[in-house]
């Protein structure tokens, strides 16, 4: 794969997207949504599960037991509208996961595998006709790690995938827990992607205020327990070349670990449970650049290391990052190190060829 | 109250503590367990009423429904052993507070204030014999709001106490809920200090590992929610005189900010809920410096001020920082903010004089 040569394998395509990007970002974290969903499989309950309601030209509703969820625009699914983001904005490749809301593990699991199956379809269907801009982080219905080890692998041999998303939590348990380690074996073995999201967050009882809140405290409160399930419940020793990356920065987790890593000084419980110091397990991880702010954004390099910064969006919903790189490289002088943040360690974790020099 | 100014009053003292202290460091995040609890009284249910059984020349063990709680040392009821602690690491004073599961919240109102009230009781009689070594932060029964106003009206009125300790919920709701404003209007109006420590964390359910997680993982998820509720259900906003501070430097809050005041400019019903920008209003509180990361302390800086920063060791629990004036110089270069963050922010928070320049 060469995305800097656009040229004219091209010409035949009845939309010429734009091959050229002066930057060559890669950007993580970036969903799709289907703009239609199959009718529910006989014999399942309809409980959770989506359909959309055009709204306009450009949007769709989707809704959720008879209630919108979420009003998101055709960029959800349209790749010429993504591409021309992506042209505007530097990023030369972005990731295609899912809306965490698509994972599903909360549906029987015939019907989950429906869903996943679809959203997976689609997200394909882009990758083909982005030619080079677009890769795949598929869904996989971790309710049943079986049928997730399976959709796993064949996502990676569709050669349109290069891992999967995943969510924090499968029904309320952090992937921490031992029941998940055959995944991760998987995926390690694979050399799949996996990209955690937070979805459904714990603590929810806690906020006060609009329901939005939920993206706002309680994803980054997740996906930092998340990344600490995964330390200590010694998934990340245990599978040293997996590649796994968290969303949002990690979240609440850079604020997390020095007090981790006093716990494992002081309680000799939690000592004989971890085979190193949690700061170094944290630099096994990768985060995205999704935090909002350049001192938060320089306070991960040493948490997780200049190597394991990629950037991220949430593109393209309402709450994104509109110039990924541009923070990247306010926040940080040195060459090198940007060009790790906005392009290099993403390419390291999607297994993406480097793009030719001279592009 | 000249802390110190040592001198004659102490000569007729049975145990003559010392009062020389070079660094005059004031600790607002240290506790108090009782060596003895009383009956439970009568017509109550036994669930959640604390005791304590002798461990050893120096140790007790607290026993909460006949399982053993934490085991604590004699420091926790002595005052000459935290004393001689004090002088070994440059604190002049320390604020006392319950050891959080003191709180009682859970238990049926009587004996809530009943054990409340003993552990108040505990807390004074170390004050006054600590001759200006300590000054008290006592619980409150704060699933009574009414309750909870009256005995923080009484412990201002005795001299030995300077605010209260609260936790970060209250049975599950979280402080910044609309039913304790009440509480709150009131301790601004009294000028009452209001220290809030993480306690029975939401998220536990997404923890994998041994039960200390709940401390070393739970706590900082914890009060930074807490924190935040604060911000989002306008009490802060509502209070701009509250003197009001969080544990373990605000937990996972500075972590969240960012993100918080991010969704503040895109969501209007954030927005309209907000009286202000949220990075304004952090700067409202006060946190304490129990971190154990130079650069974690230094991140809080910008993020609270340097005039909201005091020590916090949660001394004489194992999870303690050990040293924590030595964390502050090594942290940071500025003698001004050296001394702020040492004693004087403490000094201001609590309402202490200043000690005399010359002593």
């Amino acid at each position: 794969m060469d995305f800097k040569k656009a040229g004219p394998e091209h010409e035949g395509l009845a939309r010429p997207f734009s091959n050229r990007c002066a930057c060559g970002g890669v950007d993580i974290h970036c969903h799709v949504v289907p703009q239609r969903f199959p009718a529910l499989p006989s014999g399942f309950s309809s409980r959770g599960w989506p359909s959309t309601v055009a709204d306009g030209d450009c949007h769709v509703t989707v809704m959720i037991d008879d209630k919108p969820y979420r009003r998101v625009n055709h960029a959800c699914y349209v790749a010429e509208q993504r591409i021309a983001h992506m042209d505007s904005t530097g990023i030369a490749v972005q990731a295609l996961s899912p809306m965490p809301e698509l994972f599903g593990y909360w549906l029987e699991t015939g019907a989950a595998a429906t869903l996943t199956r679809h959203v997976n379809d689609v997200i394909e269907a882009l990758v083909a006709e982005g030619h080079g801009r677009f890769t795949g982080l598929g869904g996989v219905p971790l309710a049943d790690v079986d049928l997730a080890i399976a959709e796993l692998q064949r996502l990676m041999a569709t050669g349109h995938f290069r891992g999967v998303e995943i969510g924090s939590n499968i029904n309320g348990a952090p992937i921490g827990d031992a029941r998940f380690l055959p995944f991760f074996a998987e995926a390690e073995r694979l050399g799949a992607a996996v990209f955690v999201h937070a979805v459904r967050p714990a603590g929810m009882e806690r906020l006060v205020g609009p329901k939005q809140l939920q993206q706002v405290l309680g994803y980054p409160s997740e996906i930092g327990l998340a990344l600490a399930s995964l330390i200590t419940g010694g998934v990340l020793a245990r599978h040293p070349a997996l590649k796994i990356a968290f969303s949002h920065g990690g979240g609440s987790f850079a604020a997390l670990l020095p007090r981790l890593q006093q716990g494992y000084h002081v309680f000799p419980d939690l000592r004989e449970q971890l085979a190193e110091p949690p700061t170094e397990t944290a630099r096994r991880v990768y985060v995205d650049s999704l935090v909002f702010d350049h001192a938060m954004l320089q306070r991960l390099l040493p948490v997780f290391g200049p190597d394991r910064i990629m950037l991220g969006t949430d593109y393209p919903f309402n709450f994104q990052e509109r110039d990924p790189a541009r923070q990247v490289r306010e926040a940080f002088d040195d060459e090198a190190v940007r060009a790790l943040l906005i392009e290099r360690n993403a390419r390291r974790f999607l297994g993406l060829e480097e793009p030719s020099a001279t592009a």
